[in-house]
């Protein structure tokens, strides 16, 4: 029986160390200037097939390791702020992912929240659980649901880093764009990796981003 | 006549932002760990030549930008604490610096302190100044003394925050390597790069480490 793992993936990274830039709202899912963040990612085919696109880089190292994020995933968790730029109680159950009818998930996806509501089937075999009962509970149902397979920690940053400060991450892929971003959430400040038991098993850069692996 | 810039080169930074480790004394001279951050550095002939030893990775891009350290450089500024593990004011001026009788620099080096001292002259064209007027005044000496050439800010990380955040440097070309070191000394955290107008004008990755480098 395989051991599933909490992932990590596609994770991008700032030069000064942001996951996400400042002010995110429904023009700006990643914050301001967070579409760097993405980029790389956004041209490769497994982007682009996962949004109903054609085309796109095929075979190169930025392709591979998106195409990693995909392979091998049971169930995903995110944060409120990930699914939705509401915040607070929800006003009405209108508002139902940035990601269209059919979302790139294909699965179960957890989304950590204070405030409940009804699970939410979408095409495509993807259905979103509100999770009000914390992040190590949430774990636990996605691990259910995953079924063998791996759990994807989606984020945002601030998802990223209570599961961080809480040992529950098994490995994380970023990507470090070349990029400034000056202010935002910050992925690691504060957060003592090396402590915590993690290395750098993978450095592999592409024309656009290098990707480095952590795990423990 | 050119316009001489201040310049932070080669300088190491980790995936987790840090730029020194922690606890820097005379046996870890950029702190716990902190070797990590040179080593792709240490390779090289240029390195190599400057410590009097032959050989080393002649020819590759670590090699070119480690290289370019030295190019056009008329004086550097380094801190106290770079020049010397002795903390508070001197208690005699046995300390000559890390880099023996014959100093890597060639030329003047400001050391930007509390504790007046006189000026230490040593072999090969180095003379190190001990300046006790701040930053501006000493980047001002430098400026003179390169006499037209650039002025390289060799660190520590404390220093080159100082500067950076008084909106005096020109270029930062970072190594990016591929480590965690989880505590120490980090080097942007808490300063908006994109809004004193500094963006990456150059991503280039090698075996070793991926070198950026930040202009305005």
């Amino acid at each position: 029986m395989p051991v599933s793992k909490l992932r990590v993936l596609s994770f991008g990274l700032t030069i000064d160390g942001y996951g996400a830039g400042p002010s995110q709202d429904i023009k700006n899912p990643l914050g301001v200037g967070g579409e760097s963040l993405l980029a790389w990612a956004v041209a490769t085919r497994t982007f682009r097939m996962l949004h109903g696109a054609s085309g796109g880089d095929e075979t190169g190292i930025d392709e591979e390791f998106a195409a990693r994020g995909f392979r091998n995933i049971g169930a995903w968790i995110i944060g409120r702020n990930m699914f939705s730029p509401v915040r607070g109680p929800w006003p009405n159950f209108g508002w139902k992912g940035w990601w269209g009818d059919n979302p790139p998930f294909h699965c179960d996806v957890f989304v950590v929240t204070h405030f409940p509501r009804p699970p939410l089937q979408m095409e495509g075999g993807t259905t979103f659980y509100f999770e009000t009962e914390g992040i190590e509970s949430t774990l636990q149902k996605a691990t259910q649901a995953a079924d063998g397979k791996d759990v994807r920690l989606g984020g945002g940053v601030s998802l990223v880093r209570q599961y961080l400060m809480a040992g529950l991450v098994d490995e994380i892929h970023l990507a470090i764009v070349p990029t400034l971003i000056g202010t935002g959430e910050s992925l690691l400040s504060g957060i003592d990796l090396v402590k915590m038991g993690y290395r750098c098993v993978e450095y592999v850069p592409s024309p656009k981003v290098v990707h480095m692996v952590l795990r423990r």
